[in-house]
C-alpha cells in the first residue's frame, strides 16, 4: 500500500490521476496548505522541502511531480502511461514534464509564493502583476507543440496529459485568457472526461 | 553523431560531463548567451524555449537537463549513470534532479533573470538581494541529504553528481558561503577530479 500526500488545487492532482488511472492500490492523505500543514514537523520528515506531492511507499518517500509520475508509469507498465521502451520518446515526455515544473509552475508560483524570492511587499506585488504574461507565454509554447485532437504524446493518455491538465486548471485564476490556447483547452476537456480524472477531482 | 548545444558556465555543463563520462560520440556547439544567441531564429527552431542545453540527435532534439541526463544514462547503460533497473531508486535520482531544476536553479536565476518574473527594476533588485538566502536554503536541504565521502547516490558517479557539481559552481557567485556546506563542497571536488569533468570544463 502506498500513500499520496495531496492537496486539492495543487500539482499533486497529476500524481493522483496517474495512480487512479493505473489502477494502483493507494490511499490519499490530504495536506491542508491553508493551514500550512506542509511545514509541520510530521510532514517535513516526509519531504524536507515542505511541498506536495509526496508518495510514501514501503521503500520510502518519493517527491517531485516528474519523479512520481515516471515512477507510477514504471510501476504499472500495463497502463502504458509513458513510452518506457524508447529512451528518445521517453526523453520528450520528461522534457515536457520538466518544462512544466521548472518554468510554467514557477511562473504560476509568483502569484502566491513571491516571498520565496523577495522580501519587499512592492516586489511581491510586481511579481503578481507579471503572472498573466509569464504564464501565458508558457502556455503559448505548449500550444504550439500540441497536436489537434490528440493526447500530448502517443495515442493514449499518459503522464504528460495528467500534468498539463493539472496546471491548466490554473489558467483563469492566473489571469490568462484560455481562448488563446484552444489545443490546451481541448486537452484539458479530454482529460477531465476520463473517469480517473473525475475520481481524482472528487477527492 | 549528436550535438550538444552548450554554454560554459550554465547548467548545460552537466549534460556535457555525462556525454564525456559515458564515452559518447558527440560534438559541442557553443551558444553565446552574452550575445543572446539562445534567442536567435536558428536556435529557437531547436528549442523554442530559448535555453541551453539542447541535445540534437538523429531522431530530433531533447531539451531540459533532467530529460537529457536520463536519456544519456539510458543510451549508455554501461556507464551506469543511473539505477535504470530499479524504479524506486531511479525515482530518487529523478526527484533530486527535479529539485535542482525547479527550485535550486530557479532560486539562482533570480540573480540574473529577474525580468522573467517582474518588470519593475526595484523588484528585480529585491529579487537579487534574496538570492544568497534562497539559494543557501536549497543547498542546506541538499547538504542534509548527502552522505559524507560518497557520491550522491550509489557507489559510483552518476547524473545527479554531475548536475549538483554544475550548480555548485554558482555558490560563491550567488553570495553563498561554501563553508556552510562541507559535503556539497567535497562532492564538488570529487566530481571536478574526474577526467570527464576536466575535459568538459576545458570546452
Amino acid at each position: 500500500m502506498q500513500t499520496l500526500f495531496h492537496c486539492p488545487g495543487t500539482c499533486s492532482l497529476a500524481s493522483l490521476i496517474a495512480l487512479e488511472y493505473a489502477g494502483a492500490d493507494y490511499t490519499v492523505h490530504k495536506v491542508d496548505l491553508s493551514r500550512n500543514e506542509q511545514r509541520s514537523a510530521d510532514f517535513l520528515v516526509l519531504n524536507p522541502n515542505g511541498r506536495v506531492p509526496a508518495l510514501k511507499s514501503e521503500r520510502g518517500v518519493i517527491t517531485e511531480t516528474p519523479a512520481i509520475l515516471l515512477y507510477i508509469a514504471q510501476s504499472y507498465p500495463a497502463a502504458a502511461l509513458a513510452p518506457l521502451a524508447d529512451p528518445f520518446a521517453l526523453a520528450q515526455v520528461q522534457a515536457f514534464n520538466s518544462y512544466i515544473c521548472s518554468t510554467l509552475h514557477v511562473a504560476h508560483a509568483h502569484r502566491f509564493r513571491g516571498s520565496r524570492w523577495a522580501d519587499d511587499p512592492a516586489a511581491i506585488e510586481a511579481m503578481q502583476r507579471k503572472v498573466p504574461q509569464s504564464v501565458g507565454a508558457c502556455f503559448a509554447l505548449i500550444e504550439a507543440q500540441l497536436r489537434p485532437d490528440a493526447w500530448v504524446f502517443g495515442d493514449q493518455p499518459g503522464i504528460s496529459d495528467f500534468y498539463l491538465f493539472t496546471v491548466a486548471q490554473w489558467l483563469e485564476g492566473d489571469g490568462v485568457d484560455p481562448a488563446a490556447y484552444p489545443k490546451v483547452i481541448a486537452l484539458r476537456e479530454r482529460v477531465r472526461a476520463l473517469p480517473a480524472a473525475q475520481k481524482a477531482l472528487a477527492v
